[in-house]
């Protein structure tokens, strides 16, 4: 018999959870283990709201255990670490994404690409090592194995550091790996959400010319004056792909939905390199003859692993990246869902834990 | 007004071309240009059949301008040099792949990747820089920059050395330029016909252990026994696949047929790469998972530059790989190319031009 939630683990937990597929959220009373002796416990001050948290409430992927306390962008002051714990101490800043287990001796793993290990254990509706399911930042505490912790730097606002732990490293990472992180590249980034203004923000830290492409005109002006991207167009402008084709070196495509893969090839360079980072549920299309024509490719990329994400936000608190957040109180959440559906957002809804959430009894 | 085509040019020449979009090679006579200071003129020996002949002389690319004189496996004897020829003189062994000029100046040219110039010109069917059609090695007789002329090595045979200069610098190339020329990977080779039976004796002599993946089981004893794959599975056993998923690290595939991409995916380890070759009429389907979850990549290659095209070949002789082909007279033209539909050749069909194509009158 499997026991409650609540009664599971010996210390108690309160936060939101989708009980069904509507997604809705509501308070939920749970239960955290204690912390081992490699684990770091700590106050969860902010959460980032992603995409794919709208995904699993809903059971979009048809893998959504219930009740899921959602958030994987997650910042906090640790209040207590294990025997073993090396690198943290009471009253750190530190931060959780998308992981908080995995095997550690797969070639992913001792390559520090976690991330790619396939018995990676997500941050939220995952299985962790002792059977338990695992559940998510939005929830007034966390317990997790030092190794998959972040540091986050005294000079990033805690609550702009917490998307960088997802949509911040998920940008960062292929524009590093797949050599777009060069001074002078002419990159392209598709779909200007809590994705797409950070990889513009990331790429033109590297010294990169930046062209936003999006499907609304509306986001021309925060393109241009906000962001700084260099230039903008709407993908459906046929005059403006012809115009722009041929000139990018690579491209970052943030989208999600289901969107034509022909026009954006046609704007790389030869030996261009188109990377998808959203995941459209449906394939998409891909017409053969424009990648031998110019030795194009198209590649994925998926978070990035617990070193490079140390690495990537000690980049943006030097660089001074911080993403354009709207600050909530956790009963807005379902609101800020319904928003996030529609795009309306000015990038990263972030939940205000530490200030608002209380338990309701 | 322009001129015949057999009054075009000083030299008389001879070949068989397609007059329309049955595709049906006939005798036809036509002219040569007289050798230029820079060109080197020679006599046909032996050429190759390649699928793109078939396609462009029933017109199913719809750029096709007849009559069309196909053929770029093309290997001869120089005839005669232009006085500024450096490279070559009469009775050198000589070979001319796909192209017969670019460009020159753009960033792909001056990296010796003349294939990815946008104003490459074919070696048939293409605008001369003169403005004449180029007509290809179905014919007596070539004149070509000898910027675009290849040496063939002493020890490799002649006839058996055309198919290198388009199938062989097609599976050498991306071999190259995707890494997957280290010793001890695990190659796939997708679709075993002219092109695919020279990637599995590439990858080979490179040290890679090979995997065969064709839609008939009819290949099996071929590609294990014949050219030494290391193993073969029909690319609909859902068992095999199964048991295969996640062994690859690269994919060359040569299939130019509508098939599915999910499955060869699931094939490569993490940071995988498939490499198409072939070039499917319609768009493919992608899903974007799997590339996400590995960090796989999908890219495309086309031949090869010159010095590239040069190199293979040498490396062909030093390694002793030479194509598996069928000799065949020019008048069995129409009947190999029927054949070669149906992939009823193994693996290439090389035309004797010099022993047995006569002028008809």
């Amino acid at each position: 018999m499997s026991r409650l939630p609540e009664e599971e683990h010996p210390n108690k937990a309160f936060g939101w959870a989708a009980r069904g597929t509507s997604g809705v959220l509501s308070p939920f009373k749970f239960s955290r283990r204690a912390a081992g002796e490699k684990d770091v416990a700590f106050k969860v001050l902010y959460c980032g709201i992603c995409h794919t948290d709208l995904h699993n409430a809903k059971n979009e992927w048809g893998k959504t255990l219930y009740p899921l306390v959602p958030g994987h962008e997650i910042v906090g002051e640790v209040t207590e670490v294990g025997s073993k714990v090396e690198k943290f101490k009471v009253g750190d800043k530190v931060g959780v994404g998308c992981m908080v287990g995995s095997c550690h001796s797969c070639d992913s793993c001792t390559n520090n690409l976690e991330n790619y290990c396939s018995k990676l254990i997500a941050t939220y509706g995952g299985k962790y090592y002792d059977g338990t399911v695992t559940y998510g930042g939005f929830s007034d505490s966390m317990v997790v194995d030092e190794h998959f912790i972040i540091r986050i730097p005294h000079n990033l606002p805690l609550d702009a550091a917490a998307p960088l732990l997802c949509a911040g490293i998920t940008v960062y990472s292929p524009l590093r790996f797949y050599g777009l992180d060069k001074p002078d590249l002419h990159i392209g980034v598709v779909g200007l959400g809590g994705l797409g203004h950070l990889a513009v923000k990331f790429a033109k830290a590297m010294g990169a010319k930046i062209t936003v492409i999006s499907t609304s005109i509306n986001k021309k002006k925060a393109a241009l004056e906000n962001l700084g991207a260099d230039s903008f167009f709407v993908s459906r402008d046929q005059d403006q792909l012809q115009a722009a084709s041929g000139t990018l070196d690579g491209i970052i495509d943030t989208v999600s939905a289901q969107h034509p893969l022909l026009p954006l090839l046609g704007l790389l360079k030869t030996h261009g390199k188109l990377v998808l980072v959203g995941a459209p549920e449906k394939p998409l299309e891909l017409p053969a003859f424009p990648l031998l024509q110019g030795r194009k490719i198209i590649g994925g990329s998926l978070i990035g692993g617990i070193r490079e994400t140390q690495e990537m936000i000690d980049y943006a608190a030097k660089q001074s990246i911080k993403p354009e957040i709207e600050i909530i109180p956790i009963d807005y959440v379902n609101t800020a869902m319904e928003r996030l559906l529609k795009a309306d957002v000015k990038y990263r809804f972030v939940i205000d834990i530490g200030n608002m959430l209380k338990p309701t009894s």
